[in-house]
C-alpha cells in the first residue's frame, strides 16, 4: 500500500534504436532526436531523447511497478530541465507527496536524475488512481 | 512565426499495434492498455491508450508541424480527463497563449478533443523554445 513519504527508485537508460521506435510510434521525427549531423549544430551537440520518451518511464513505473497494475493516470506535469542522451544511465526517483484514501488517489513527485552529476534532468508530478493499491 | 491567439488543429488516431509498440518502447505493459479481457473488468470496458502515447501527439505537433523543426520542449502539463480508445478519431487543438520573443519561448494550450462528443479528453499546456520560429 502506498504511504506518504514512500520513495521508489528505478535505474534506466534508452538506446538510439528506442528513440527511433518512439519517433515512429509518436510521429515526432524532429531531427534533434534522430539526426546526429543536425544535432551537432545545436546547443546539445548530439541527439537528445524526446522529452515524452524520457518521461514515459513514469508511466512504466506507475503502471507496472509502483503502485503497479490497475493504475489510472489522472495528471502528469513535466519540466525538461536538462537534455537526456542515449546510452546514459538515469535514475527515476518517485516520492509520494499526498494520499486521498477515500478517492484512491495519490500525488507523486516524479523526477529523473543524472547519477553522474546528481542533477535533476526532468522534474515532475503525477496524480494517479488505483482502487486496489491506494486506499 | 507564432503569434498569440494562433490555433493549430491536427486530426489523428492510434491503432492497437501502435499501443503495443508504445508499451514495448516505454516498458509500460499495464494490462489496462494491452489485455482486452482484463480491461473488460474495469470501468473502461475495453483497452485504453496510454496517456503518454495520446499526449505524444503534442510532441509530434510542436516538434514537426507547429512551430516545427528546432523546437525544444521546456514543459508539458497534462490532465487525462477521459479515456482514449484505439481506432477512434481525435483532434489535437493547440492555441498560443503567451510569447516571450526575447527568450524565443511560447506557452501553448494543448488539448485533445473527441470530435464525436466535443469533449476534452486531455487538457494541457506546453512551454517550448524555438530560436528560428518564435521571435
Amino acid at each position: 500500500m502506498m504511504e506518504v513519504g514512500q520513495m521508489y527508485k528505478h535505474a534506466f537508460s534508452f538506446t538510439q534504436a528506442q528513440v527511433e521506435e518512439f519517433a515512429k510510434v509518436s510521429g515526432d521525427s524532429n531531427p534533434l532526436h534522430l539526426d546526429a549531423d543536425y544535432a551537432s549544430t545545436t546547443v546539445f551537440k548530439k541527439p537528445i531523447i524526446h522529452g515524452f520518451l524520457g518521461g514515459s518511464v513514469f508511466s512504466k513505473i506507475l503502471g507496472t511497478l509502483f503502485p503497479g497494475e490497475g493504475t489510472i493516470y489522472l495528471k502528469q506535469n513535466m519540466e525538461f530541465l536538462r537534455p537526456m542522451y542515449v546510452d546514459t544511465p538515469y535514475e527515476a526517483i518517485l516520492e509520494v507527496k499526498e494520499i486521498e484514501k477515500e478517492k484512491n488517489k495519490a500525488i507523486v513527485q516524479t523526477n529523473i536524475v543524472d547519477p553522474a552529476s546528481q542533477k535533476i534532468v526532468v522534474k515532475g508530478e503525477a496524480t494517479v488512481l488505483n482502487k486496489e493499491k491506494i486506499r
